[in-house]
């Protein structure tokens, strides 16, 4: 299991090149939930999500002399916007597998990092697949993207900043809000929490149909997702749980909170309209099961983290189409 | 004129209130404009804009016994959200005075925090007339939009962030580009700079046509505005520099910035692209004047300030429009 060690040491490493994203109190939805909201505007990462933390921590922990051949890497798109786009800082060969339905504007953006991106049909072909016959023959360095305990070290320096921010905002107990495709955010962050703010708990949230987190947290086994395709929320859509991440979740996370698509829509309205923020579908997800189950949720406290903000303006239009003003 | 240390002790006094808004470092407008770039994203302060620090500024300072009978404020939309937010939390009576074309957004919060709007027409009619006229019916405590010392002290308490922010950031000379309207904002950033900041100066961005402020700074003495309405940037088109404001700004300002509706439309593309943030028109007119008029900004460092994002769906969508992916 990632140490919580492995996780400070890795925040005090990278910490200069991230964005110290703000913990915001949002008076709106306070007034709505009648419980204390906060946001954790992760959005405003570096390229646009909390991947970039991941990137940073797996490009600074793993040795020079196996990444200097070129690194390798399969994703939806923000983990291939991370790795590109520290690949590119520090001029090394970005190599990444992205499913030829992705977002426009992830493909977009991580081919203008300098990466090469091959495309995949995420229904008929097997993106891990691909990626082994690649690590071989062009002898790349794979960076996966949850499963790995220097990607989940770094998703959980989110979870440092966090027990700060709220030592300060006065938090004393609360329900963290986390989507989860993988896991490897919900169980960095449940790793420092444990450590840190033992009041606090980590609640995943999935997209309806794709709530295999949830599934095998009650379980307590990994359960795969009947469908692979099907929701907006492209980030999270994973298979299964990862073997580690999984290994932490079940130990440490609450009961998983699920949300339908249409519900993420109304949650990025709000981002919109209230908070000035553009949240992607799978980074509104924890809005969307706040504000949908807030009777599966005990704390007087929440934290809401909005993970990503990589929508195509198409999909984002149809969440501004909720807006009536 | 307003002193630092009425800024410096009301920002002691507020700041509990308010959201410390992120400065961020931008790489992609880094490696664009070839100097080092950081956005102050205000568009997160509550309300969706820095208008909030002015009205706790006001409601701060001003005696108890004045406030009683309720406050008056005409705005073309943020101010009028700040007052009405912050009586209402006050348990304060609040009537606003609106043009009937002020974005529709921007009326229904107002109302949602049960304030009074009074709508009237910004061509044929007089704000500061049916202000004074229910003032006095009414026995209503005036707080005006900018030509006032606690406003001004308010808005000032943003310079007080960015200075700490700057250090932080290792940050010793900087242009600072703000939106100005009636240049509240701009003064109290340039009072607090004036003291902390040495090497920054403060550089006013506004729409084309509506440069009353740039054109006053080079003229020594306070120009009008020939055009009242036709530009998208709502929330800056005042008639004319404020005399308070002017005398500062004429002091501490550097040479005034103009650029236009397609290039603010342009820096909200690209404040929405890579950087997740919603930003209003005349909130994004600092980053257009940025991109378009760098050759009149010497500094190598620029901090942009993203006053608020307040903007009806159908006008970002007219933003959206201009992302291509």
């Amino acid at each position: 299991m990632t140490s919580f060690s492995l996780i400070s040491d890795t925040y005090d490493k990278i910490r200069s090149k991230l964005v110290q994203t703000p913990l915001i109190e949002s008076k709106y939805l306070s007034k709505r939930l009648r419980k204390r909201i906060f946001i954790k505007a992760e959005c405003l990462q570096n390229t646009g999500s909390f991947k970039y933390r991941g990137s940073w921590s797996a490009f600074t922990n793993i040795k020079e002399s196996e990444l200097k051949k070129g690194v390798l890497a399969y994703s939806s798109g923000n983990h291939a916007q991370g790795i590109a786009s520290v690949a590119s800082q520090l001029g090394i060969n970005a190599t990444i597998i992205m499913p030829n339905d992705a977002p426009k504007l992830k493909i977009r953006n991580t081919k203008a990092f300098d990466a090469e991106v091959i495309l995949y049909d995420r229904v008929s072909e097997v993106r891990e697949e691909i990626g082994t016959k690649l690590e071989k023959t062009r002898n790349l360095r794979l960076i996966k993207p949850y499963d790995d305990p220097f990607i989940i070290a770094g998703q959980g320096t989110l979870g440092i900043e966090l027990a700060m921010q709220s030592e300060e905002a006065g938090i004393e107990k609360a329900d963290v809000l986390v989507c989860c495709g993988g896991g490897g955010l919900a169980s960095g962050i449940s790793i420092v929490l444990n450590e840190l703010c033992k009041n606090f708990i980590v609640r995943t949230c999935e997209p309806e149909n794709f709530d295999d987190t949830a599934k095998s947290l009650k379980a307590k086994k990994r359960i795969k997702n009947k469908l692979m395709e099907g929701s907006i929320c492209d980030a999270i859509l994973t298979p299964m749980p990862g073997e580690l991440t999984f290994k932490i979740l079940s130990e440490l996370a609450g009961p998983g909170l699920v949300a339908t698509d249409s519900q993420v829509l109304e949650a990025m309205a709000i981002l919109f309209l209230h908070h000035k923020l553009v949240v992607e579908p799978g980074g509104a997800i924890s809005l969307a099961a706040a504000l949908n189950k807030i009777n599966e949720i005990e704390s007087e406290t929440l934290i809401i983290v909005c993970t990503g903000g990589n929508v195509d303006p198409k999909v984002f239009s149809q969440a501004l189409d909720l807006v009536h003003v």
